[in-house]
């Protein structure tokens, strides 16, 4: 981060002093997610202007890298020569993505005045749902015919090279476009000069659907070591790559998404550092209010049992070391089994022996935690107090681990996402069975 | 998932037959990595045997896709010439990981009978720490020297290419082996015949050390769109890179580490399914104490109010409903502060800001509870004792957001890692700070 600092600075100095070439000599060695940066610290008067500093051809890869909220700042302020230069060269999948959040005017405004192949693959891409395939593959691939030979087909990249985002695989398709095969370039360059694209080409294709799940489809980046991934149409025929950068920046968002969910707050597609703070309270409010719920539940409870509490009024003490054990211990639960299901590293035990696991795990914690709460409270409390808690807390334990295992299982086999049932759920409905557990111990070795 | 388990039952068949022919024509159009998961759904029995079906360039690839127990099971039922076969193929990283696993008696027979060339890699790799750059590198690359033109570069690429992970990028060196610059098979490819690397190459390179932290390195990848990234020793020399797919798998790894901290499990290098019920409990055991002890607090301060207790036994009743709001608050505050802070997406706000907009979000969620709190309990309760929970739920609230999104600062700031001041600690240190607030609060408004 030291670097981007200093850039950025710098940088600052140079425009404030009104020394332009400064400025430009300043930028030469520096990487364009560095200059991004740089300029996204700068204050906003001068952020334009320091876009204008880089050469053409530089500017759209920094421009793609600029926090979105930033690039719908600079479309406004450039000149519409300027817009069009930018947006007619960014690459079809960033293209849409910074479409997708400009109001629908501009965006009508600006295809229609993009050049004619350009304009045809952004509105193709506009034209699939969010989070899929067809949104985030690039239609900037190269696609051969099999009867090339290697040395024909590497005249061909050379010519095609510079307008394709992905070079190290080559797409081979029949007459009406089917994807018949891929040849990477590592063998193309390896190949006797005369072989046929369809002599090398490997016929056992990975590939995707448009309309298929961008997590998927960074799944099986992931699971085959690709360094990009076909995506063909309804017919087969293909229709775009995407690549593994781009699949990077997905598992990023996705795993917020997972956090978010685990710590009880809705995910988002903008940085929730950067929404207003209303937003910020919409997304926090609705798992709040079910909460609250929950916990007016286990209010009722302990309300029944006032009369209980008036003759041993100690045993109010315990309520939150009860319930604040037994949520402890299902969210460690909840959070390894939901964890084990979204990457797939839990399939070999399946949901029986898991929960079967948890449960001993909970029963030899819960019977430690016990003992502990038994021989340290009853210094200070009745013998029976302490053994009511401390035999709550092995039952809770053992409950708290259970549930918090089975439920997510449960979730999944219902279609639902198992994240819902993460630890914010696990831990209030936790304590709702928690002091129901508690007081019956209570009576029961208080012989009230 | 569908299509691998088709093929482990259709092979466990085929294997219970004789079948072996069968088995065989059944794994040619397979990938490695499905190959790999249906071998681990076999009984252990005949697992050897499944692999043995393999052609040899294949077997290698599967078995660096199978988990580390299956694969040091399978090391222990091959002869001595097929284990020699598959260890001296793996490539060097995926090595190193096998053998950081098996017993170091093991380790020092296969080491001794690898290939010269092999064993030395291997044994390089192994002398770094775990979890550097060093450790997971390939020192399977291509470096060549900067006076070569394009076209000679293409004929080396040719001859080296069977012997080497990567070929999309070249390095280009010095006689020193210090790193020059880099030029990609695309720019080779491209780059007029006569031209000579030195022209061609990129001088500005990211590298890292050998000693770079593995989430640093997957940092770098992914910030610059990278295929791989190069590492150099102390004295600037090229030792090997890193690739994008190797990146992937730390990302997972990464990940999962910060999951289990935020919902207080210990990380760990061993898929937690794995591992024995008493490694489990370790795991777990050391947060439920550090819990306990905290929770233990909450009930010292609720025991020192038992004569306010008695007075008003309805006082206990809310207590798990203040705690748990309370907490959970807190852990929506902790968890986007955290992930905020682990991807970089906070920098812009600063810590000052974040806290403040924490706390004014915990105001505006705090008062919607306690008005809706005040509404619904004062049908049931004297309305002192409504009013008591309301302001208290709003104090707690905004104590738990401040909190929540302040303790991760300042951890990261004493050097600690933020993780943990994740939800399960969030959660119960508002529990004490909660019930003192409630106490004193209702002490006021009951005048008592």
């Amino acid at each position: 981060m030291k670097v981007t600092e200093l850039v950025r600075d710098q940088l600052e100095l140079f425009l404030q002093q009104g020394n332009l070439e400064g400025a430009k000599a300043l930028l030469v060695p520096v990487q364009p997610v560095d200059i991004a940066e740089a300029i996204e610290g700068l204050d906003e008067s001068i952020q334009a202007l320091a876009f204008r500093l880089l050469p053409k051809t530089e500017a759209i890869e920094v421009y793609e890298h600029l926090d979105s909220t930033i690039q719908q700042n600079l479309i406004q302020k450039f000149k519409r020569q300027e817009v069009l230069d930018i947006v007619d060269q960014m690459s079809p999948d960033d293209r849409a993505r910074l479409f997708d959040e400009l109001p629908a005017k501009v965006i009508r405004r600006l295809l229609s005045q993009l050049s004619e192949k350009e304009r045809q693959s952004t509105a193709l891409l506009l034209g699939y749902e969010e989070d899929t395939a067809g949104r985030i593959m690039t239609p900037e691939y190269i696609s051969l015919k099999e009867h090339l030979t290697s040395v024909q087909a590497l005249d061909r990249i050379r010519s095609l090279a510079n307008a394709s985002e992905l070079i190290y695989y080559l797409y081979v398709t029949d007459n009406s476009r089917h994807l018949a095969g891929i040849v990477s370039l590592r063998d193309l360059v390896i190949a006797a000069p005369d072989k046929t694209l369809g002599e090398i080409m490997t016929r056992d294709v990975v590939y995707v659907h448009t309309s298929t799940d961008q997590e998927e489809v960074a799944q099986l980046i992931q699971r085959y070591d690709l360094l990009a991934l076909p995506v063909v149409d309804r017919e087969q025929r293909l229709v775009g790559v995407v690549t593994v950068d781009d699949v990077l920046d997905i598992i990023e968002q996705e795993t917020t998404e997972d956090i978010y969910a685990l710590g009880g707050v809705q995910a988002t597609n903008d940085n929730y550092f950067q929404i207003s703070l209303l937003a910020v309270a919409r997304k926090r409010v609705v798992w709040l209010l079910i909460l609250l719920g929950t916990n007016t539940i286990t209010s009722e409870i302990i309300r029944s049992q006032s009369s209980l509490l008036q003759q041993v009024v100690a045993l109010a003490a315990f309520i939150p070391l009860l319930t604040g054990t037994g949520g402890n211990v299902g969210a460690q639960s909840s959070t390894v089994v939901i964890r084990g299901l979204n990457t797939n590293t839990i399939r070999e035990l399946g949901p029986a022996k898991v929960v079967l696991r948890e449960g001993l795990a909970g029963l030899l914690l819960g019977t430690l935690l016990g003992a502990i709460a038994i021989v340290y409270f009853s210094w200070q409390e009745e013998l029976a107090v302490s053994l009511a808690v401390g035999i709550s807390l092995v039952a809770i334990s053992v409950l708290a681990s259970v549930s918090g295992s089975a439920l997510p299982f449960l979730f999944r086999s219902l279609g639902l996402d198992p994240a819902l049932m993460s630890a914010p759920f696990i831990t209030t409905a936790v304590d709702v069975a928690g002091v129901l557990i508690y007081f019956n111990v209570a009576r029961l070795i208080l012989g009230l």
